[in-house]
C-alpha cells in the first residue's frame, strides 16, 4: 500500500463548524478557541469566512476575529472568500491564504451563492488577480465535487472541468469537497486518478464530510492516490449552511479521529495529539456537543490501555 | 484500486450483539429477529453461541433458538463454539457452520476462556474432528488478532502462527477479529499481505469492531488485499463480554453501513438494502438503540435525495 510519509491537517472548526452552529458564538469565545487550536500542531486554520453578514450571520464578526487572534509563525491562517468583495476584506485582514469557494452543482450553487458557474469562476479570477502582488495564497475549494443533495451524483467530468478552469485561473491549490458527505472510496479514487492524470503536479487536498461514515475510508483511498492534505474539524462540527434536514449535522471528519488514524498508521503530522484531544474536549463542553468523535468516546489505543491499567506489549 | 467483484456479509447481531446487551432478550424476540434477518439477503447468520449458560447467560437459550428459527436454503446458519462440548451441542442443533473461537492474546484468553493457547488449539482440533463426517463447516474466529485491551498491539507473527496452527488443524476458513476495534488500515494490510504470502489459497474473512471509527477504512484495506467476507452487526450492536469500561459498546461495523459502502462502490452482495434498513430500524426500536448507524441517521444517497425531493441526475 503506497502512502504518503506525512500529511498536512487543515482545521475547519472556526469556519465550517461555527457557520452552521445554531447560535452565534461570541467573538471572545471564537478567538479563544482559535488560539487554542493554534497550539495543537494543525498546519492551517480556516479562521472565518468573509461573506456578507446577512448570508452567514454566525460569522458576521469575521474582520474582528481575524484581527484579534494570536498568530503563530508555523500556522497558516486562512479564510473562506466567496467573491472579490470578500477577498478585499481578506487582504485587509492580512490572512495567509484564502479558500475561494466554487460550487460544482448548479442547483446547490444557485441556492447557496445565487451565481452561475461562469459568474463563480469570474470571482475566482478576480480573487487571484487581487492576490497578485500580496503574499496571500489562493486555494480553490470545490463544493459538491462528488454529490449534491439536489442533483445527486456529480459526473466526474463536470468536477474535472472546473479543476481545469481554476488551475488555468492561477490558483495555488485545489481542494475537492464532499459537502454532503456522500462520496465512496471507489468514486474518490476514480476522481483523483483522473485529476492527477491531467494535472500530475497539482497541489490537491480533500475536504470530507462524514454523513455516510466513509470519510476515513475516503481519506485512505485519497492517500493512496497521493493526496496528503486533509481538512477536518475538531469534534466533527461542520456542514453547509443550506444542507437539507438535519443531515449536515453529521459534519466533517473529526480532526482528532483523522489525527488518530494518521498516527496509528505511522503517517507523520505536526499534531500534538494530547493537546488536540484537550481542545476537542473543551470545544465539546463549551458548545454542548456530547462525545462527538471516537477519540472523545475513548477510542484510541492509549485510552483503552489506560482503562485496563495495562502496559502495551513491547513492539517487535 | 483492485477490489473484489462481490462480497459475503455475515450477520453477527444474534451472537455478538445479543451477548453483551444488558438485558436478557426473550427467546421469542430473538427468533423473530433472526427470522427477519434471514430475509435481508445476508449470506450467513451467527445465530447464537453454544457456551456454558453461566459464562454467557444472555445466550443461555442457544439450543432453543437454533431449534426454533426458520431456515432458508440460501442462508448459512452458524454458531460460535468455544470448545468440544459446544461443538456437540452445535451438531445436535444441526447448524451449517461453527465459529471455533481462538483468542490470540494470553491475557484476554485467560480472562475470557480460562485457557492457555495450547488448550484453546486442542479444542479447535477436537471441534474439527467432531465435524468430520458431518456437513458442518468449521471457521476459526481469531479474537484479538490485532490489539488486546490488556496487552496492547499484538505482534503480527503471533497472529500468523495461530493462523498456521488452525489451518493445520483443518479448519475450512479463518476470520481475523479486531475484538477491541483498534486496528488501522496499515496494520490490516500488513497482516493480510503476510497471511496470503504464506497461505495464498486460505479463505480469510474479517470481523471488525469500530471503536476507533476505522472499520470501513479497514474494510477497504482488506478488500484491496483480496478479502471478500466480512462480519457485521445490524445497528452495530456487539462487543466482547469482558471488554473494559463502556468501550465495547461501540460495537461492530453496522451491517447497513457496510452494505451501503459496498453498494456505493459497486461491489455486489445479496443484500436487499431496503429490507435490511427496515430490520435495522425495528431492532433499534425494540432494543432502544436510538440511531446507531449512519444509515439510520439518513446517511445514504437515496435518503438525502428523498429529503430534498430531488431526482438523481442521470449517471453518465
Amino acid at each position: 500500500m503506497e502512502l504518503p510519509e506525512s500529511a498536512t491537517v487543515v482545521e475547519m472548526l472556526p469556519r465550517d463548524g461555527f457557520q452552521r452552529y445554531p447560535h452565534f458564538i461570541p467573538t471572545d469565545e471564537k478567538v479563544e478557541m482559535i488560539n487554542a487550536l493554534s497550539e495543537t500542531g494543525v498546519d492551517e486554520i480556516e479562521c472565518t469566512s468573509f461573506t456578507h453578514p446577512k448570508a452567514v450571520p454566525s460569522l458576521r464578526d469575521a474582520d474582528e476575529v481575524a484581527a484579534r487572534i494570536e498568530r503563530h509563525d508555523d500556522v497558516c491562517y486562512r479564510a473562506l472568500v466567496p467573491n472579490a468583495v470578500g477577498m478585499e476584506r481578506a487582504i485587509e485582514a492580512d490572512v495567509d491564504k484564502v479558500n475561494a469557494l466554487v460550487v460544482i452543482s448548479d442547483a446547490y450553487r444557485q441556492k447557496n451563492q445565487g451565481m452561475s458557474l461562469e459568474e463563480n469562476l469570474k470571482e475566482v479570477e478576480a480573487i487571484v488577480e487581487l492576490a497578485d502582488g500580496t503574499d496571500i495564497e489562493v486555494e480553490a475549494g470545490l463544493g459538491t465535487s462528488f454529490f449534491c443533495p439536489y442533483e445527486g451524483e456529480i459526473p466526474q467530468e463536470r468536477t474535472l472541468s472546473v479543476v481545469d478552469r481554476v488551475l488555468e485561473a492561477g490558483v495555488d491549490e485545489v481542494t475537492l469537497a464532499t459537502t454532503m458527505g456522500m462520496a465512496d472510496p471507489r468514486q474518490v479514487t476514480a476522481m483523483l486518478t483522473a485529476l492527477f492524470d491531467h494535472h500530475p503536479d497539482a497541489d490537491v487536498g480533500l475536504h470530507l464530510h462524514d454523513t455516510n461514515g466513509m470519510s476515513l475510508a475516503n481519506t485512505l483511498a485519497a492517500m493512496q492516490c497521493g493526496v496528503d492534505r486533509f481538512d477536518a474539524s475538531v469534534c466533527g462540527l461542520g456542514g453547509g449552511t443550506i444542507l437539507p434536514g438535519g443531515l449536515g449535522d453529521v459534519g466533517n471528519t473529526p480532526t482528532e479521529d483523522l489525527a488518530n488514524m494518521l498516527r496509528d498508521m505511522g503517517i507523520e503530522t505536526n499534531i500534538d495529539f494530547d493537546r488536540l484531544t484537550e481542545v476537542a474536549e473543551t470545544v465539546a463542553e463549551q458548545l454542548g456537543l456530547g462525545t462527538p468523535s471516537r477519540t472523545l468516546m475513548g477510542g484510541t489505543r492509549e485510552q483503552v490501555l489506560a482503562t485496563t491499567d495495562a502496559q502495551p506489549a513491547p513492539k517487535k
